[in-house]
């Protein structure tokens, strides 16, 4: 073992504790607290592997799950931007690239390529594990609104193009998922949760 | 797509958002507050990726990540038990087993099978990614209990041979990281945060 390799390696590891402390803007089931960035990543890598059946095309698993596994990472210091939030989406890209510098740069030099390339691909949205990824990443938070009677969108008072438009990508990891999305929304905007664009 | 089966896949994903609410003993890196097993199963999906070279033996990385991640989904139902609690283990293997049950019971019966399969398989530690995936069952919490100087051992007064005890079974995953452990647990019984054995 290269010591020094594996202590940079641990530093990595410890250092992407803080994304624990990372809140979202959606809540868990039960509507108790905001959920974090770890629990939103986690759920995601899960959801690759059950609804893999789903992709469009075949996909490589454990590199998908590992995308969604650190995808937020950047965060830590760029902090979350919310969905619906166009101010501070103007400015995350390079809030986030500074970041995955710094965070991914604790690695050794090889796996700190191998994680900013795999951030940049997800980002990208250009692969099939991208793709798929970006899928997870749209349907986790809406099951979560939506078992929660859609109060996150209700709180943020969200229009149905805005969550159609936030959405749109999952169609490119998989149609199926993409459907049974239109329909969550369309049965949200009836109730009242997601407000009728004017 | 076959809606029924679709939708005992959101009820299991649905159900096992509630592993986010299931408290371990360890507490988070900065001592802020105990930490969740969806937390944890995220730490360690992640570190499978980033330390597989230390792997004793080659094995499968997605399917040992998706251990970690479903690997506590049972305390959902059967709670955490700590592990230095001797009355709690008695019970433990019954409480987990019926959790499973329930729990996995909720997806489509193909993968009610094979995620109950991963689980018995983890706890049975026998295959190449049971064993590594134990490894960083292992490290994770250490890792964060070292950075805040053993408060949690110290909390418990934890003996040296409890920690040897309990970490012992990373050897068979990594001899490379079993060694680091070691001296890991050396250190801090020096500190004064692992008590030494009468």
């Amino acid at each position: 073992m290269d010591k020094n390799r594996f202590e940079k390696q641990l530093a990595f590891i410890l250092e992407a504790d803080k994304e624990k402390n990372i809140l979202r803007q959606t809540h868990l089931s039960g509507y108790t607290r905001q959920e974090n960035d770890a629990e939103h990543a986690w759920h995601m890598a899960m959801m690759i592997y059950l609804l893999k059946e789903y992709a469009n095309e075949e996909f490589d698993v454990a590199k998908a799950m590992m995308m969604a596994l650190i995808h937020d990472i950047v965060e830590i210091d760029a902090g979350d931007t919310y969905a619906y939030d166009t101010n501070g989406l103007a400015t995350q890209k390079e809030r986030e690239s500074k970041a995955a510098d710094r965070i991914f740069g604790l690695l050794p030099d090889d796996q700190k390529e191998h994680l900013i390339a795999l951030f940049e691909e997800f980002e990208e949205g250009k692969t099939p594990e991208a793709r798929f990824a970006k899928t997870m990443d749209n349907l986790q938070p809406i099951l979560l609104n939506d078992c929660n009677n859609g109060a996150d969108w209700r709180a943020h008072k969200v229009n149905k193009s805005q969550v159609l438009n936030r959405q749109k990508s999952s169609q490119l990891g998989s149609e199926d998922i993409w459907e049974f999305t239109k329909e969550l929304i369309e049965r949200n905007v009836k109730k009242g949760n997601i407000k009728e664009d004017i």
